[in-house]
């Protein structure tokens, strides 16, 4: 099955690259898809593991996607101090087959207005805040509500784009992308999630997350 | 645990974008580490997902790093004809405390000579073509020998990078990783390797690849 479709890609200073390389290595294999990836201004952007992420795309240049996708990192913070950025969020939504996020991206969503009256959800850490802008937080990977697809954080931007896949171009595609991509997750811990991990590392990353604020 | 610890990734026009940010998403969150990314050029490489990615150093700049990290992806055709980077990859290991290859760039550590007499790793499709190097090729997710630790297709970076923390950084520390990044997959369909993709799944796949050879 061939599909045409544009998907932009917000990025910005401060984005988590795992947020934005994860979905993306999953839908850029979709046959058809183009991906834009677009800021306030073009330009490097640096991500949180010190790489630098060019956007080629400014806000303006980018008509109606089918795809929107807001990743999330510590530079959430600048962006949602920003009208125009919140505003032309909201503006894709309007017009997209499917609006998604990753990890705090889901914020920026919130922040945009989109997930009022939604179920979604996002980083462990932060799934109450949701609550501020009238979403349903849902303690799961991935949430779909209506054509607003949200996961939690970082990595489980991969498991969105291959539910993504599937409602875009079938389950066969999106079989042979996890195949290809060799997605046979085998983590050496169970510790992935605040109820699995043991009590001691949950501690220990509450305590790392509340001196960085 | 702190630990200071210079990681050297190589970076190249075509290098898989997953294979980068998976790995350094895990590594990048060690207390101490500093990561820099190399290329025979600096400047913006093109990536596999259609973002570039920024080298911010040269081969020359990269002095005894404690962690060599080789990712893959199609772009190693034209490393792999290179013999400055070859050789800057045999130089940088003979210094190395671990080296490191996600997918294929198990491939360019076996034609730098590393491989030779190793057990290892790399993408489902490649796995034969290391035996040409020596190599004992392992059908696992990730093989640690001696100092080489080598891993699967794309995702598997992850998996690899949780490991090499554990060794570099103790269990406490991988472990709160893996809960910072929420590492814990659930992949909507069980089909992330030759063994437990559909069998009509393999063979799409396996068609596609030898259509682009």
């Amino acid at each position: 099955m061939i599909v045409l479709m544009e998907i932009a890609v917000l990025i910005f200073d401060n984005v988590n690259a795992l947020d934005v390389a994860g979905p993306c290595e999953v839908l850029s294999k979709i046959p058809g898809t183009i991906i834009k990836y677009v800021s306030k201004e073009t330009g490097p952007k640096l991500t949180d593991i010190g790489i630098k992420f060019t956007a080629d795309y400014t806000l303006e240049r980018i008509k109606e996607p089918e795809i929107l996708l807001v990743p999330g990192g510590h530079g959430i913070e600048s962006v949602a101090d920003d009208s125009s950025v919140l505003n032309w969020i909201n503006q894709k939504h309007n017009t997209s087959t499917w609006t998604a996020s990753v990890c705090t991206g889901a914020v920026l969503l919130g922040m945009a207005g989109i997930l009022k009256g939604l179920d979604a959800t996002t980083h462990w850490m932060r799934l109450p805040s949701l609550n501020d802008f009238g979403a349903k937080p849902q303690k799961k990977r991935v949430v779909i509500d209506g054509k607003v697809i949200t996961s939690a954080g970082v990595s489980a931007g991969i498991d969105m784009a291959l539910y993504l896949t599937k409602l875009i171009a079938g389950e066969t595609t999106a079989k042979a992308i996890q195949l290809a991509l060799e997605y046979d997750p085998a983590p050496p811990f169970n510790a992935g999630s605040p109820d699995k991990a043991p009590k001691e590392i949950l501690q220990l990353v509450m305590k790392k997350a509340a001196q960085r604020l």
